[in-house]
């Protein structure tokens, strides 16, 4: 037992108070987790584009002030009541998305899309008493996404915090939380490619480059990557991607240019975008009789996904992942341990690194485009 | 050796003389088969819908005379040098579209559309050398699809003929040429339901019944039979289907009404009908995290299959397949021996039956929905 279990933590936080404002280091208390919670110790956050998108707040209902982060690793400080697979101590990833395993979509072995704890971005408070466990001299400040890792201590739901590893170095382990899982497993679970397949990756951000790596680990012979935006080819080089192509380079449709460049159409394609249009070219990029496409960006509210039903009747086949099909506490472990036996390389991911005090710099280095991931490092 | 190999062989045909109009038995000359083909004396053939399609002739360019039928059962007569896989006395089946066992589709494992052989509605003639083996006083008639079943002899690529086992009555058996195997195998090879599952099946035709049927055997617990037409149910009870739904009878989409009727969505959906909005709703029925539609019916030029990119990010799956996935040669020969091990039934979809000379018969019966499959005996 912790000497701070059970009470208010005072600890530093990283507040935003308006959209698209710098976040303000504050002092915050930190409420101790109720029943089915868990008290997080952060060491290590990343920034995601997701962060920075609720940040901004131009599409959605704005909710502030709010505590934004959700690729971390932590230690556990302390436990709430009935939770029974996480003890303090534990070192530990939360994530955006849960698993109560109760539900039919975690008794399913295929689906990760816990009906309890599946992500929530409009809800600024805990599941149970809609509180936030934040505040600042008695005011509530929002949670995000129910991880809220940009605080050196924050209040998790116990079925979003997977057990890992505590030999894992979390500085590394922690970008496994969101994107890097999300592409990789895109890939490895969905796309599934075969030794020697073809694959085909659209959008080559933190996400697409980790759908590369999935493909690289397959075995695929040919990595074909394809982004609007130029600079991305080189970096993208470090991932196996082994060719490129920039579909503003052609007069007709991305989709015709890799089924030249293949024979007829790649084995696999991964959409790593969030625009209609690349997720229409990757579907209609992949081979007849066997081709497998995923789509794994978010699309806007009113994209509509359009094709010629033939497209799917001569044998093709369309997928859809959320968080990569991982279910966060029973999948996590495991993509940790993949790293540990040196088969997932998660360094090359990891451009940038800035103590808390400077975490608007992640923002800027996001913003212009030069990080895949920036580390904040929280307690030094 | 049979008298009549290396001779040309007169018998009687159905010949189309012009689109829509009634067929006329005539006595035709049927050359011996070249090489890698095979002269097939037929036995029975059925009536389906797309031989109609093309006799009607509304759609595309017209190919006349013709001889069609493309469902049939028959023995082999004499086979073209090269053909190995076959001899004479086999019992086989013909197939509208065919397995090289060289072209890539063939080798993959997954891929039955053969590049050489894969159907070809416009060729009215053999593939080698251009020439229809069919003639009458000189004058050539048309092929259809490389089977031309409505013919006492017949020949047909080497690569479209399954032998299957000669203890198999070729009166039931003819009907595995197509739309029964495609209906069977888009639910056995393709939505692959595990006992248990809900099914639904939209359109209850002959393919979709098939599809059914496909389910049956699976061990799906509920199977959800979709039709604007309520005169389809009943017959579609002997069937297995257990739940029936008519868009028209709701004034929502269908796919709502089947999320109600099955807490999210059914496990499986198979489309049978050709129809757009089918298949739009056949994709959006299925379960978030888990579901798999997919489509059969052969969509109009102009349609758009259009849904939200967010019902697949939701972890659905949309496939489609064409000739149930079955490769013919390789295949079909254990689909026969589903039927006689007495697994699959296939007398429930035989409801008429008449004599080479009524053959106009089965045409009324299709064109008044009367029938699923009508037999047609060519040697009594
Ligand atoms: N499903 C999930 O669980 C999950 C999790 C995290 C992120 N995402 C989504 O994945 C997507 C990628 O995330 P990221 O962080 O890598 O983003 P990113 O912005 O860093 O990278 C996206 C890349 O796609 C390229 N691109 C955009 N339109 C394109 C087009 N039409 N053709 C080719 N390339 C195009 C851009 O140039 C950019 O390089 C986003 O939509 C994000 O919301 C999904
Ligand atoms: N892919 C293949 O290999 C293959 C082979 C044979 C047939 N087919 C196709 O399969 C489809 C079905 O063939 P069939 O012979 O059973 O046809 P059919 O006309 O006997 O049956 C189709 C059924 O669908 C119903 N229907 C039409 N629109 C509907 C809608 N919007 N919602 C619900 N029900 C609807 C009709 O009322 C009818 O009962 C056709 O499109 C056919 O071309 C495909
Ligand atoms: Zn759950
Ligand atoms: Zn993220
Ligand atoms: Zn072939
Ligand atoms: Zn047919």
């Amino acid at each position: 037992m912790s000497s701070t279990a059970g009470q208010v933590i005072r600890c530093k936080a990283a507040v935003a108070w308006e959209a698209g404002k710098p976040l303000v280091i504050e002092e915050v208390e930190v409420a101790p987790p109720q029943a089915n919670e868990v008290r997080l110790k952060i060491l290590f956050t990343a920034l995601c584009h997701t962060d920075v998108y609720f940040w901004e707040a131009k599409g959605q209902t704005p909710l502030f002030p709010r505590i934004f982060g959700h690729e971390a690793g932590g230690i556990v400080e302390s436990v709430g009541e009935g939770v029974t697979h996480l003890q303090p101590g534990d070192h530990a990833l939360p994530v955006f998305t849960g698993e109560c395993g109760e539900c039919p979509h975690c008794k399913h072995e295929e689906s990760n899309m816990c009906n309890l704890l599946r992500i929530n971005t409009e809800r600024g408070v805990m599941l149970s008493d809609n509180q936030s466990r934040f505040s600042i001299n008695g005011k509530p400040i929002n949670h995000f996404v129910g991880t809220s890792t940009f605080s050196e201590y924050t209040v998790v739901h116990a079925g979003c915090v997977a057990k890992i590893n505590p030999e894992a170095p979390l500085d590394k382990v922690c970008i496994l939380s969101c994107g890097i899982s999300t592409g990789l497993g895109a890939t490895l679970n969905v796309a599934k490619p075969k030794p020697g397949h073809s694959v085909a990756i659209f959008g080559l951000g933190a996400v697409g480059l980790a759908a590369a790596e999935g493909a690289r680990l397959s075995g695929a012979s040919r990595i074909i990557g394809v982004d609007l935006n130029p600079s991305r080819f080189e970096q993208a080089k470090k991932f196996g991607v082994t060719e490129f192509v920039n579909p503003k380079d052609h007069d007709k449709p991305v989709q015709e240019v890799i089924a030249e460049m293949t024979g007829g159409g790649v084995d696999r394609s991964v959409e790593c975008t969030g625009s209609i249009q690349a997720m229409i070219s990757a579907f209609e990029c992949v081979h007849d009789g066997w081709g497998v496409a995923v789509l794994v960006g978010v699309p806007n509210k009113d994209d509509a996904f359009k094709t010629h039903p033939m497209n799917v009747l001569n044998e093709r086949t369309l997928k859809g992942t959320f968080f990569g099909n991982y279910k966060p506490r029973t999948d996590l472990p495991g993509v940790v341990e993949k790293y540990m036996n040196k088969e997932l390389e998660l360094e090359k991911f990891i451009t940038h690194s800035v103590p808390f005090s400077d975490i608007n710099k992640a923002f800027e280095y996001m913003a212009q485009g030069q990080s895949l991931r920036c580390i904040i490092r929280l307690h030094e």
